[in-house]
């Protein structure tokens, strides 16, 4: 097993407000994560840059980088994805005009600016950062499992992409709204890029998988809330490793279990069944426990996308009453998500 | 998450018979690796080479790369630990002249020998490889947790450092002395070294962990068993990431676990106490039925190095009458041994 290099790793931070670039993209689905930046931190959005040849325009106002740095933009953000992963020849002269306007460059894409000697040569040249936030920060940490001050909230879930970003979103959101001192933590690339910084665990060497949890939600006031993004899951045939290192390095207060109803098989991995609520409380409760004996749920999120009002209506007061535990759509909102903030933070 | 880029991913493989490179250490500590090489696989090892400040001999016959190489050499190992993981400049003459003999490289050291232009550059003029066994191989693939053919061990612990290595590798040689066609598979540099190939799971990144147990361990022939290295535990507050990619890329048919009686307190992480055995067992069992519904526990392995001889037969005999399972300690061997590799097999 590894040791560490230095204490001193840090997690990502991005410069921003963002200048959005679409490149030359088609459709909206091509362009999710600059969609989601709109609407998530419009604060952060100073302006849209396409191509041309774009199909599509979030409806920020179109900038030239001069323009947007002089509106305060801080870095450009790749806010599409093309096939491949890869940064497409097109964009370049685009990234390069980014630069010579003094806005750093920061990217999503599987394939990394990093390895783009122009890229590369005209930021030292400029002193810009590139920034790729699939990479993980250097000398992170071996985790010591050791209780930090500070309280933290888990959102967990019974599969992949069925909402723990956005109930982890939703309820910093509601923890702030209350007045309560709360950040939201990130995990994966879009939450990175919302929350302006964060760990990008999935890339992280598995030795170093608490650690880098640990300095994702360092020590803090006593009262003050980290809202941590889930990754995965703890029975993910594939990615569960991912899961338990993150799960015990955050040593969550709280955790959250995220779910779909009728979500039987797992996406991506349809000869593994679902768990149910019940055994993913279960399971997140008991190894959490491990570096945090007072672990407990706070309730459950319901991604409802799928049933009318009535319906979720429905479905939302029968599941809280099966489980005895406050259950909410964070999309649909209401008294019932006040419920489980309440919940969260009693 | 992430995709696969490739399902060609191969575990490492390293070309022996090896030359055993000691450098110039002063004391046997220093060159574990090269001692357990000499003890475990002999039959890899064809001489050793030393400077002329070396205070140890590991007893093979000294001899120049060249020497070494008519000899049957492939490789030559860095069979010391120097403080700080680094590759010492004083060493640089022998690794060039056995670069220059023929010889590839071999080095577990914490600093990479690709990382070294004076290395890299004869290497690559001479069709020489230098293979630093931290480095895991490239393009592997995201676990499936689909069943595979053959049949799998895996150790697995109550705290890091006790005995599963070991463990696995006289399973390994308890199974094939059967007959019965089996490979150990090692996860850890030294075992890497031992096996002359294998996969160094702590050094994978976390998405990739599972996956890199299943290349370990690849489809087999329905009667060959491998038996894998252990690495951590599911219970450390550090490791657990390692631990459960292992488990769920493994999916191991039989795991036996291995304790030493007496600690108490993790290695290395005080403030947390060591599992009891029958936690996990059951740990074990419950999370690796995610990719094998039939994993089973074929008993304990004691590391009773502590205790005297009589000690020792008594407490093997007491725990294995106290949970219903064979216990043996692999170093003492004999009759109780035997039972746990019968009970494996079973």
């Amino acid at each position: 097993m590894s040791e560490s290099d230095s204490a001193a790793a840090r997690a990502i931070e991005l410069p921003f407000p963002y200048l959005l670039f679409l490149g030359d993209v088609e459709d909206k689905g091509h362009a999710k994560t600059a969609f989601g930046l709109r609407d998530w931190v419009p604060e952060k959005c100073v302006a849209e840059l396409a191509l041309p040849a774009a199909q599509v325009s979030t409806g920020l106002p179109a900038m030239r980088p001069a323009e947007a740095k002089a509106h305060g933009a801080r870095s450009l953000v790749i806010g599409v994805a093309a096939s491949g992963g890869a940064i497409k020849p097109g964009w370049m002269p685009s990234l390069i005009e980014a630069l010579e306007a003094g806005l750093d460059l920061v990217s999503g894409m599987h394939s990394r600016m990093a390895d783009i000697p122009l890229l590369v040569e005209t930021a030292q040249r400029l002193g810009r950062k590139l920034i790729d936030i699939r990479v993980p920060p250097a000398n992170l940490p071996v985790g010591t499992g050791l209780k930090r001050s500070g309280r933290r909230l888990l959102t967990v879930g019974t599969d992949c992409a069925l909402g723990k970003k956005y109930t982890a979103l939703a309820l910093a959101r509601g923890i702030a709204a209350r007045g309560v001192a709360c950040d939201f933590r990130a995990t994966g690339q879009t939450g990175i890029m919302i929350a302006g910084g964060g760990m990008p665990m999935d890339a992280v060497v598995a030795d170093f998988e608490a650690g880098a949890a640990e300095v994702l939600s360092p020590a803090a006031a006593d009262d003050h809330w980290d809202v941590i993004e889930g990754q995965g899951l703890l029975f993910h045939p594939s990615f569960a490793a991912v899961s338990l290192g993150l799960l015990h390095g955050s040593q969550p207060d709280v955790i959250v279990v995220c779910h779909e109803p009728g979500r039987h098989r797992m996406l991506g991995s349809e000869d593994f069944a679902t768990p149910s609520i019940e055994e993913a409380i279960e399971l997140n409760l008991r190894l959490g426990s491990r570096t945090n004996p007072t672990i407990r749920c706070g309730g459950v999120s319901l991604n409802t996308s799928e049933l009318s009002a009535d319906e979720a209506e429905a479905m939302i007061a029968a599941e809280s009453k099966r489980l005895g535990l406050p259950v909410a759509d964070p999309v649909r909102g209401g008294a019932a998500f006040e419920r489980l903030v309440d919940c969260c933070l009693s």
